[in-house]
């Protein structure tokens, strides 16, 4: 049985070391993971699909087997596009919880081959959300704990 | 890059659908399931670990890639044991799911290199829980619609 | 003791199967249910009070006992305009419930006569939200599992 | 059509402020409130299914509409018996909530016409259960604000 | 040792019960707590941070070793200034608990020195939040159950 | 204002880092830390009351301002007996914050001028619990990562 392609769809507005941990566990059980980042939104991302898609292929550039895409259609058709049958998603708190199986319950509706699999984080990281990330950046504070280089930069840029 | 060999533990007492649903799903994802049914534990069992552990193979028979063993020790080294990196676990309620995240912190505490990995059964059977079936089969009811036919007969033997 | 009317508020932004289901569920339970589509919401609906209204009336119109009036003012307001003195809500999972006991204590301080009882849809239905209905319809996605004809035709006509 | 006859099981060891609070409200919706006293349980009960079923006759003696029952079988069981449709719980907690949650479906799965509506009782009762009542009393402390005065005697005379 | 400073720093949009009866307890425990009213904020305050800021002042104007400051940048920077090493804040339900525990974490790697304490409110408040009380004035409900009056007045001037 | 004494009260069966964590952040808070081990309880504790305060003791010699003393009755008892006027209680997930709740609301009914305040330990010990240190101790795992050296030796002695 080949192994299976696995996709990390997100928004990762911005990435962080969170994502980046997950991503790392989500490389050592499967032979390929391609990080989809979420194009459209009702959630109006901070930074623009260019500017995501960037920031996170800067940020997994070490890691073997991680791509990262851009998407802009249902998750179901982009794990086709891509030849996925998993999608990895993190676990950290209870409401992450509920809106994951959520989610898992609707893609497993529109395609029941498409299996969701759920990686925990570091527990340093599970506090981490990329919405307190903005909101430290945007209030002049240092974000650099939370996210790799290229980011602290770009959130520099954006909210300096 | 072989793919993994994966544990999926429980004290299966009985194995219901709900455990088989999960089983069913991790089987293709991995290469190898190995269902690794708790001995020793504080719960004090209702059925003995050859008896659970019986129920489990035979409810599992036509399953390729799945083989049931006993274990009595830490789960971390019942991994080692059989050569398994991965750890499988189902994921119902938000009451599962932090007693979960506890166990997953803990074992990669004692075994950095064991990974976690969680999924979820279909809707109808999110809320079947191995104490509330026997508490049905305790009180004489039918415990057909939420465990295989050999687990049906064993409550009934217990139980009647 | 003459059976209490009750109503089932919401924003219905569009009515699901789970919405339906639990409304099949409450007609069973009491002599009238009038269906409460909410008007001013801080929420910013993406279909018109009007649509919505129509919306439900058109799902709803084979139940007996049921029927669709729009509000605009508070709840407890409405609640005596109609005569009831039961609010009817669904709960699917934990955070719902947080927020349903919330706003159900906010209406028996403002109402202390007005009962809210809650009803749990089949489980199938667990995890259906009108939000990811609409990000579904918005993404092009086939939204006829989720809820009835006459919605789909208005999700395309909206999205399409 | 004829109002329903709800039951409001539990195992009442023993029955709480919190218990009667939710017991008024229902009786305020149904015609008939048949409050189950559970007899068999692998809780291991303080206060025997006799000592159960007398303090809670004592206690909702007042109450029009309102009979107490013991049981001993399963919930849909004895709801046949006595010819009710509606099983009547209270929501204090998410705990509850999950649990409650699981109950209801296993309920709907073995009698499909049984229907669980969920009550919630006053916020100063929300924190009421039971088991810390139990464990004030065992502890020589006044029981008297959650319990009514002929539990609180009962209480002394077992701990006392 | 002297006794530490507390902020208890919120958007106050606007200053409810539930917060003022949490400020009743932090000053009973610390020498002086500083009300920080936090001015920038994703979320859009209804009132101005003047408005929000002269309101909370109004309403605590009667207990001891309780100001009331606004401030724009982070929370860290925020209790430096003022000397302050204790966050206190108000626990009412599941959801913020997990959001308060992002919270303390994120300030705690920001700032090691800053240890967040949690109080709960009075039950009859635990159900109490800002969000709801904009909601029902804008209705045109009677919020003076839930805020005191001189917010009862500025909600009538905003939404009237 | 002089300033309050805390207890710290819990079962410690055995004490661990996470616990040793909260009691380091109230010393920081507090005059004075009293550590309440619960003697009688219905959890059946592994190590006796004396064995529990003992490890307690030594595990904490070396913190000012904390001293550790068993107690056998209601908690507001023995903070009356103490002269304290604040509980401190850890939290670190969402089932504990129920029950907490719970605990403070009872108590705060008991003793209205008893203020429960929670701390949160450091994210590295929020999954650790006693139940699960005994648990990997009686499979003859290491416990060294989760306990200090004294409360080792009498895992090895009680589990060897």
């Amino acid at each position: 049985m080949p192994m299976p392609v696995a996709i990390y769809p997100g928004t990762f507005d911005p990435i962080t070391h969170g994502h980046i941990d997950v991503i790392r566990r989500a490389a050592s059980l499967f032979d390929a993971i391609v990080v989809g980042v979420a194009g459209s939104s009702t959630k109006a991302p901070v930074f623009s699909l260019e500017e995501r898609t960037a920031m996170a292929r800067e940020s997994l550039a070490g890691i073997s087997g991680v791509r990262v895409e851009p998407f802009t259609g249902l998750l179901v058709d982009f794990a086709h596009a891509v030849g996925a049958r998993v999608v990895v998603r993190g676990l950290r708190a209870v409401s992450d919880f509920e809106y994951e199986m959520q989610l898992a319950s609707i893609n497993r509706r529109l395609d029941a081959s498409l299996e969701t699999v759920f990686l925990t984080p570091a527990e340093n990281y599970s506090f981490l959300a990329s919405t307190l990330v903005r909101e430290i950046a945007r209030l002049g504070g240092d974000a650099s704990p939370f996210v790799p280089p290229n980011v602290v930069a770009a959130l520099k840029a954006k909210f300096g």
